[in-house]
């Protein structure tokens, strides 16, 4: 790239991220209505415009095969009538959510008559990095812009032509609104280094929020002068209590690992009780065969498992988001929650025990974004848990964690009121 | 430094850092009985031992003159059985709010049966990177441990003996009362590297908080791997609209200037409506005079102020944390906003008005933490908002913003009850 070409990079970063900051602060003063016409206009035009859409997809498709994308990659690029249909109901059920933005979260009268209120606001600008799937553009714009907040999408290459055809519809439907037009963004360059230089704007950009695989979000970790929301997939773990209901332990470790086994909040381990191991592996290591899952298991559980391999140190730390599961034999509950803390990825980890102390002790010692006591991992979503649409799933401790819905993305301000006082 | 001595200082860090992360593990599951035992007991020790407090600090004060420290950094140094006692009352205070610990913030039951719990939980290991005044360190000992965090403090090198002396009691309070005594430890080197390896470590310290000056909050944004919570300076306003009644404007302007200068709530800045300018200016330019404030103003303010010399740019960009304030003349209460905006440091701003839409509307678009409608920006504080002990006031949007006390020093996890319920 030459200087000129890196300099009209620079240039055309800087002028998406003021733009965007503008955005958020006319944002900052529109009333939900407004937003709500935002998204019901944009599930209306997307309907109108689904011809248009499939024709952008199309040229998508056709530019596939230089990604060398996999069968599944290239499944998720697809736009068909249903899914856009499903796009525009997704618009329609954010703009029924209830309205965050100024909200009174916490208020109080002092002595001295100041009126505190703590009263829920947008966090500005959202820079959300994604991969590959189009409909999660309509998704992310619909949730930053119901939480006032002015979003610049950066969605992957090989969707290019589908995103910038659903920006456009999406500006036109803010613009009909009366929203600025440049509450949502897309980054119109493929070239890498632009999400660099909008990593370096923190005066105008709040937040990035990056979602895709490991390396994409550590580079964003790294590189960003803003706060970051990490959404690390997971590695998530059920462990069989030495009181658990052996049925239902089945039932939830069946569920956590094979009803979707590519997703964040899939089980990728299992840790089950020294006690209940010779009656419990035999029949859960048949079941997972059955569904073609791949065993990787310590010395005393491939005693009691047939085909399972030895499982490697690796094996305990990986996110297999497929049908590998890794298994080990504890001691105790103790062992199995310094086990997870070890290991896992702070993500969902689930018990199955009839021990009310047992799962207590588990619930508070499993440091990680949710802790499921009877139910499967697949839970820990922002729809399951009734917050709604999500950006993703936090694995952070700070701002927001595990469902990140349309309140993670806001922050709050004290908005005081008094008749003259000053301190003494 | 010789390399053997490098790799000492990392090996100390590492293990200081691994200590708290176990700590904050144990810490996790003590219940709030013992950890205000904890605070109560530090507060009985350190009246016990003032005498082995006062002998410590000597020794930082008689090394005092190697530091270059001006009268007033002496004065902060310096520890009276008065300034101890009252170190002891806050502790005393911090043991007596609410536990946030374990508070149920939100709870419902989903149709398929799952109880969805929304449950407030530590956030792990605090790093606290502060400055000279001693007493800082039992404040911020004493809110991490009670929101169940361990903490790393880093004092000022001019204030070694007094903190190593603090945080042995504090140490000893934590042993007596059945906490890990690594829940609250101090980086016993002034060796600034150990800064640096310490902000390294995000695997076992969740959050840095700096206070202290611009390049220190600077720096360690620019080292850490984990989150900060900054706590820039302010460079507050206050503006007095057309409708504000000037009596109250100008009690409100002395006291957010005058009442205590060197502070990050204090005003840096005044914003005068051109309707009331001629009669606001002359009597607030007298009083500030009369407080030895230095008037620095625009062309329209300097005509109707004595003595005022002509503002700069960087006048209405700096916090003079000291006896000189910028003034302008604007013309609209949106030119007063807009202001605040560009050149306000988003801490705390002050409208004064008797017009509520123009209340409101300032506290809706002045991005600040808090925006106080007829009151000093001096209010902008923990203790005044009734939020107990603070360890700062943030700047940032994301996580907290404003005062931060015991329940900003905490994040939260979902706990999820189930009955076997599986993924559809």
């Amino acid at each position: 790239m030459s200087v000129a070409q890196q300099t009209d990079l620079r240039a055309y970063c800087l002028d998406l991220a003021r733009r965007a900051a503008a955005a958020a602060a006319e944002l900052a003063c529109v009333g939900g209505a407004a937003r709500n016409e935002f998204l019901n206009t944009g599930a209306k035009l997307l309907r109108q415009r689904t011809a248009e859409l499939l024709a952008a997809n199309e040229q998508d498709l056709a530019a596939a095969p230089g990604f060398e994308l996999t069968d599944a990659q290239v499944d998720r690029l697809r736009l068909t009538p249903k899914t856009i249909e499903s796009m525009a109901v997704g618009l329609e059920e954010v703009a029924a959510q209830a309205d965050p933005i100024g909200e009174v979260i916490e208020s109080s009268v002092r002595p001295n008559g100041l009126e505190i209120t703590k009263v829920r606001v947008p966090l500005g600008v959202v820079f959300f990095i994604y991969e590959s799937r189009p409909n999660v553009t309509a998704d992310a714009a619909a949730i930053c812009v119901k939480s006032g907040n002015a979003v610049i999408l950066r969605g992957g290459k090989e969707a290019a032509h589908s995103n910038a055809a659903m920006v456009a519809i999406l500006a036109e439907a803010a613009d009909a609104a009366g929203l600025p037009s440049d509450a949502v963004q897309l980054v119109e360059t493929t070239d890498r280094a632009a999400v660099g230089h909008l990593l370096a704007l923190d005066q105008y950009i709040t937040v990035a929020i990056p979602r895709g695989g490991e390396s994409l979000i550590r580079r964003v970790a790294e590189e960003a002068k803003m706060p970051v929301i990490k959404h690390f997939t997971g590695n998530c773990h059920v462990y069989v209590d030495a009181a658990a209901d052996l049925a239902m332990a089945e039932r939830i470790t069946i569920n956590a690992k094979c009803q979707r086994m590519g997703v964040c909040n899939a089980a990728e381990s299992l840790l089950v009780h020294r006690r209940v191991a010779d009656e419990f592996l035999p029949r859960v290591g048949k079941s997972l065969a059955d569904h073609g899952v791949e065993l990787r298991a310590d010395e005393n559980a491939r005693q009691r498992l047939l085909g399972a391999v030895e499982a490697s140190e690796d094996d305990y730390a990986a996110e297999f988001l497929g049908p590998i599961l890794s298994i080990k034999v504890v001691d105790s509950l103790d062992e199995a929650i310094d086990h997870i803390n070890r290991y896992g990825s702070r993500h969902t980890d689930a018990i199955v025990t009839s021990d009310e102390a047992a799962a207590r002790r588990f619930a508070a010692r499993v440091d990680s974004s949710a802790v499921m006591v009877n139910a499967s991992t697949r839970f820990n979503d922002g729809g399951q848990f009734g917050l709604g649409a999500e950006i993703g799933i936090s694995t952070d401790k700070l701002h927001a964690r595990g469902p990140c819905g349309v309140k993670e993305l806001t922050s709050y301000k004290y908005v005081v009121f008094g008749a003259g006082q000053v301190r003494e």
